[in-house]
């Protein structure tokens, strides 16, 4: 399927932010680099690449998506990289055994689409070559998102995840141009009614799980050390499925602020 | 995207044939191999390998797809790897000025699902990695393939093209077995993954808000009493979205009832 024209200009408008998560090869880089490339995908973030960064076979395997392996950001970890996002599309292979809405690249597709439209940031997250995403990055985003594949090998490589997504992502835009209705009216629902706020980014999200674990250590309520990752998991993805907006994680932090100062308040009195 | 189950057996039932014509590279034949695996496709024929046959690079990088490389039959030319077949799709990147009709792979994924349920043969055709199919080559099929792709960066690989057209004849196939057959797991989806435990009653959902909402009052949370009806709304609504557990709300009432002791428990040494 060869036949790029050279004279048509980039497809750089608001589009999903791809997260490589401490990928291995500057192979695999540069080949997601292309296929982002094929479908108007154009801002790609890689946290702990595992051969350090610029890395020149990046930019070879991406075959002329040179643009987007040069404007590649970085990242210590993951919660840095996805500080300003509202919502994260995590791709798996396998059930992880969590709470957590399991969607196909078709209706991610839709999602990122219906976000997008109305302003949001969206990311989506890739695993490393060997064994994909720890089940507490997966953790961190609202949704996974899992292809259909014959499960008998269903072993697909970075690229070609990227690929899939980039194109149900791309496939949906194109139609909703073909319909010529960029304006885009009724994407509202089904999703929040968010009068007079905004979805909450990941580091004000991030920033109220810190402050509740804060207070959880403090009151002992981790009682063994060994169940604490697994007890944390399940609370971030308890409050990641309510999507929370900006002023409801204000809330949340006066929730928890306010019940800890509770017995505090009944006692001075005594003092 | 890591995840086969070796201990499932390969999905061999009807399916699309896959002709490559003219490969020039083993690699390329070999990735397209593993992709077709990914989609249950298992018939590969080669018209007119440039590099002969067999080739060990094919074999090395299909990554286990053994079984398609060692199947797979060798044509002097088009027409006789096409002889048996009844339908014909030609992917091509770009038009060609043919009055033939042009599908999405969207369209080709339920047509070939269609045809191949009322017992029809069907093949899909991709082109040399250089300059794809020959205009000759595309009307000997009855419909062109083409993707929606940035027409700024449209060159896709051999792999990806029969990536995309596996996938969708795939997802078809998969969301009519979906419908039959409650046994494939990697089908499962959208919806919840709930191990071990059940959506809470509304019993148990109010029980908990009841819980948090004496916690506050007695922490001085609703400052305002004119204020308190739409914020505990808003705590509701919060909550409600992220459609919890049995499970989730017990752990909820924990962290309530650890977050009032916490400061309780500090002070204990104190008095």
């Amino acid at each position: 399927m060869a036949g790029t024209d050279k004279t048509r200009n980039q497809v750089l408008g608001p589009a999903p932010v791809t997260v490589l998560v401490n990928p291995q090869l500057g192979e695999n880089i540069g080949t997601a680099a292309r296929a982002m490339a094929n479908f108007g995908l154009h801002s790609l973030r890689l946290v702990d690449p595992r051969d350090g960064w610029p890395n020149e076979k990046a930019l070879t395997a991406s075959s002329g998506a040179n643009w987007i392996i040069e404007a590649a950001t970085v990242h210590p970890d993951l919660p840095s990289a996805l500080a300003d996002m509202n919502y994260v599309y995590a791709t798996t292979a396998r059930p992880r055994g969590m709470i957590k809405e399991v969607i196909t690249p078709e209706e991610a597709g839709h999602d990122m689409r219906r976000r997008i439209a109305r302003g949001e940031k969206v990311a989506v997250l890739f695993g490393r070559e060997r064994w994909g995403l720890s089940n507490d990055e997966v953790s961190l985003a609202d949704v996974i998102v899992t292809a259909p594949v014959n499960p008998a090998f269903a072993s697909i490589n970075i690229a070609q995840a990227v690929l899939l997504v980039g194109y149900e992502w791309y496939k949906e835009q194109a139609e909703t141009l073909g319909q010529q209705t960029p304006e885009l009216p009724a994407l509202e629902g089904p999703g929040l009614q968010t009068p007079d706020t905004r979805p909450a980014t990941k580091e004000e999200f991030y920033g109220f799980l810190d402050h509740l674990e804060r207070e959880l250590d403090s009151a002992g309520f981790f009682k063994t050390g060994d169940k604490k990752p697994g007890m944390l998991r399940n609370i971030r993805n308890l409050f990641a499925r309510a999507e929370l907006t900006e002023q409801e994680v204000r809330s949340l932090r006066g929730i928890v602020a306010s019940l800890t100062r509770a017995h505090e308040r009944r006692r001075e009195p005594k003092e």
